[in-house]
């Protein structure tokens, strides 16, 4: 089976885009128009000229999906075709495969290539499935209530913005906002003073279902295209004065951030495992047979002008109490439809111990113990940072890996009156 | 002026469909695909087949727009491109128009059309600008602070689900869910109990605005293509038990209903009326100069087996606290950008008086005190209820209605497991 996962492609050591990933993005350069292509090494395999060439001819699906300036169409085939397609994908590309000469026009410097955000997203969905991270952060606002009593019962989560996703790369600007002073009674406006990132997994739907037509547990597999690392900013200070009694709205909706390669659930397979005993037992819509979670390593990077990049969080998406399976049944139980392109985000993911923690609210437990940086430090971010989560899974030719989901934080806009 | 008024298509007396509304929607017929039309009298005015017709011409836009199966390439062509066609469309229906048979084929009755879903929602935005709606809702949760610190000084608001807004006419299933019985401590599943509608006023967004870019009250009604009428039902027992601390999920988005019909905001203009005084003081990012809110009366009519349709409520969209030019400022002062195709509804729209409430928890104060029909009652909502919202203003050859959001609860479905 060794040469499975040998290509013909030069995949560097450490490479997150082995033949055993093969996730899918929309890229373009300066001749080819956006289309889909598939990580490979150092390169992207452009599939509408893979099309083109005629190599996916005896799959029964319309190749027009392969230039497209999203995966939605793509997606919208089914899971049968995305097995083909993989199935394909991964004879092309084995160190065995035959017509290396008619593959390669295909093959794009990743250098030279522009990546797009991979998905339009239909409907953005935000999770709180870490049980760390709702406790840290429930013990900041409520100390003598850090979990609500419905936490351990069902999968809270709220609606997000669809209008905000961005791609890797995308800087944006510090949200101004009202934001309550300490001991004041009225709010002021300005520039959030408490920004922070949320390392975050991301599933990305692939199927639609109907209204009033609830996905079991033991469907979902089927709803599922694939995962991407996911940063929803939020501005603490926004959010705390705002999100009574209907949630979270301009505190995080101003920017959310997606890697721009979407891995494929089929890749991630042979990294489950099974998750945290759920006690109280749930109830019977959200139990699930097979293991649901996954074992990803997951770090947190931040960079600016005073201090080059460093790691500051080392997560791992099995400390999630829920699983993306009861997510989406949860989702789904009262009749609300899933559509090609819903991201469903898993919420901060943060593990146990003090350098596993997944937003500075955590690391400096509300801004009152910085994190030292060198000679400097942090509470929240400032104008100037950047932020990178990176992902991944195994190791050598079976490492499976997201890239990297990266912005830089902008000075505010000066706001227009 | 009174010509301008008068139309050479029949308007029954009481239309809500007059030559001063003009309201845009998407229909089809046996031989005529999905397509913009516009309600005049009984009929729809096909723009397709106006367009076909040269009477567009002069005006400079791609004419498929009004071939389209939603009016989101129409609204992207901007608003001197809708007020062009509004002024185009006013001379062909006025009675002194020269060449009515060139346009009689363009005629349908409604009563063989279908009407669809008017638009394809972006994202959906749900507020709660009403403050009889929140204090009524607040004193029943939280009988010492019904209205939160923040509400006098934001519009609050989330966001909603835009995979499950349906047109009138859609019924839908009862959802099911978690709920906590009184008195209990572990939730149980099963269909809601307390099945609930909410009379709200949307605003139909026609115009992208930018990352970054906040989108200032003065500038507002560039953005604002027109209304529709909107009911948000809602299981209040799957709602209380979910919603802290993230707000509403599955208590509202197995289900959101739209009128067919999309009044433009030119229509409503003579409708505009001052809005209540804003005490304490708004920040200078909410304060408006001109009227921002509409006098447009809206009803509530229930309809069973065991009783005929009967009028159960009246309220004003000039009892909202916030305006729509408020509510948009504030939805994009921190960034957040908007998109052809959102929709941002009002929240519950209920006045002083119990006879101008927008939702049955009001009521029946939360089910306590229940609403006498006939020789019947309601707490909340029966299977086989079928909830009608109406709207309009003016009267006469003036008056501007939104015809009807009508949608029926059906039985709770099986759950699959």
């Amino acid at each position: 089976m060794q040469h499975h996962f040998s290509s013909w492609v030069e995949i560097p050591a450490g490479s997150d885009f082995t033949l055993a990933n093969l996730p899918y993005g929309i890229f373009s350069t300066e001749t080819r128009p956006r289309r889909v292509g598939v990580a490979i090494g150092r390169q992207i395999l452009d599939l509408q000229a893979v099309a083109e060439a005629g190599f996916f001819d005896e799959i029964p699906f319309p190749k027009f999906v392969f230039a497209q300036p999203t995966l939605n169409e793509f997606m919208a085939q089914g899971r049968p075709i995305w097995r083909a397609v993989r199935v394909r994908l991964t004879e092309l590309l084995s160190a065995d495969f035959s017509d290396k000469t008619s593959l390669e026009p295909a093959l794009v410097p990743q250098a030279e290539a522009t990546l797009h955000l991979p998905i339009a997203v239909a409907d953005y969905t935000d999770f709180y499935a870490s049980e760390y991270h709702a406790t840290n952060v429930g013990k900041l606002f409520r100390p003598d209530q850090p979990l609500m009593p419905n936490w351990k019962h069902l999968p809270v989560a709220y609606h997000g913005r669809a209008s905000s996703v961005v791609v890797s790369g995308t800087d944006f600007h510090r949200p101004r906002g009202q934001m309550l002073p300490p001991n004041a009674e009225t709010p002021e406006f300005g520039p959030s003073r408490a920004l922070d990132f949320e390392l975050e997994l991301a599933a990305v739907v692939g199927r639609d279902s109907a209204l009033g037509q609830p996905v079991s547990t033991a469907e979902t597999d089927e709803f599922i295209f694939g995962f991407v690392l996911l940063n929803d900013w939020s501005a603490r200070d926004i959010q705390r004065w705002e999100y009574q009694p209907l949630g979270p709205f301009l505190g995080k909706n101003f920017c959310t951030s997606l890697s721009p390669w979407v891995v494929p659930l089929e890749a991630l397979e042979p990294f489950r495992v099974v998750g945290p005993t759920q006690e109280p037992p749930v109830l019977p819509y959200l139990q699930t047979a097979a293991p649901g979670h996954f074992d990803l390593t997951l770090d947190v990077f931040l960079a600016s002008n005073e201090f080059p990049e460093t790691r500051i969080s080392r997560s791992n998406a099995k400390f999630l109490y829920w699983n993306f399976a009861q997510m989406l049944a949860h989702h789904t139980v009262g009749g609300c439809p899933l559509r090609v392109g819903d991201l469903l985000g898993s919420g901060t993911i943060s593990g146990p111990t003090p350098d596993s923690l997944g937003c500075l609210l955590e690391m400096t437990q509300g801004g009152k113990t910085p994190l030292q940086l060198g000679s400097t430090e942090r509470r929240y971010l400032l104008d100037g940072d950047t932020v990178t989560l990176r992902g991944f899974a195994g190791e050598g030719g079976r490492r499976v890996g997201f890239g990297e989901v990266r912005g830089k934080v902008l000075l505010g806009l000066e706001f227009r009156v």
